[in-house]
């Protein structure tokens, strides 16, 4: 015999899908999920159901929206683009409430090792972008890794014929952090980009 | 503005009341699901719905079944009940594959300082089944914690004019760890509990 009747096992099995989930946090949820109304276990559902049918691409910049174009598309100074690799990263920046332009997200970046070209995420879409003019500014915001350093370095190669002026993100110290325990290729980065005060 | 758009925000708030989700894990999740097929997606809200439909407590044990009464009250040895604070316990013991009785759920225990005295968890249900007879031993498996044992002790002393015989789990040092490392009062109860060899 099962340890877990059916329904119970066919829900922790589509908990178990999210990231970061095993079987016993599955089994967790389930048990939580079967401890709620049966309206609160709707609504629930109807979540999950909704965010499918409503959550699309902005045709403009990539980030989620629920419209053709996003909010920030619409409302947002288009001279300044800055380019990052997922719509979390947008999260991520958004909630500084500092940054007044708008956004371009990759939806990836170049990792030939695993089979992702420049072809494969939307270089095309940025180059389109800047081609219609008034843009002065792309801020390169990929990840500080080696796939996100060479996304950087292959797009502001592409952009600089173009007289765009391509940027990145500063790279160093960690504010609040102390040398003794930061990483030997970020010390080493700090120093080579100290700046005068 | 909103840093997240409304569908999204909905199901990070829906994940959000899962235990030990918080804001960051429910945005994980919830971008998960837009990552997901419709389909899967579909499966994902039918198995929610799903769980809620066809749950119920068994009308004998109370523990989770599909049916009026569980595979486990249907199969099982009835001479011999377990008795546990809830479902999920019951899930523990089975997966050892050793026991062979039956269980009662008693969904929670004694706890006069929230509120819970013995009329409101499943004593009356307990007492019934052993009043139709045919009950040898009813062993106790709550929680060793306060409110575990004094319910342990509560039922006990009610069981015992009824000539069952009521046993309780073991208490001593776990399998596999170190003397040094045991904490006191599981110490000193391996101590009192030791056995000739």
């Amino acid at each position: 015999m099962e340890v877990f009747i059916e329904p119970i096992g066919r829900l922790m099995n589509e908990f178990s899908k999210l990231p970061g989930v095993g079987k016993k946090t599955a089994q967790r949820y389930a048990y939580r999920v079967i401890n709620m109304s049966e309206s609160e276990a709707r609504e629930f559902a109807e979540a999950i159901i909704n965010v499918k049918k409503k959550v699309r691409y902005c045709k403009v910049c990539g980030n989620f929206t629920e419209e053709e174009v996003c909010e920030i598309c619409k409302t947002r100074d288009k001279s300044v683009i800055c380019v990052v690799k997922e719509p979390k990263d947008v999260i991520a920046l958004e909630k500084l409430h500092e940054y007044k332009g708008v956004y371009h997200v990759l939806h990836g970046v170049i990792d030939p090792m695993n089979g992702v070209s420049p072809n494969d995420i939307r270089i095309k879409e940025l180059l389109a972008r800047i081609a219609e003019g008034n843009v002065r500014e792309v801020i390169m915001a990929t990840n500080p890794d080696v796939e996100g350093e060479a996304t950087a370095m292959y797009i502001a190669k592409l952009l600089k014929p173009l007289g765009v002026t391509v940027t990145r993100l500063a790279h160093g110290i960690p504010i609040g952090s102390e040398l003794e325990y930061t990483d030997e290729v970020t010390l080493a980065r700090a120093l080579l980009d100290r700046k005068q005060i």
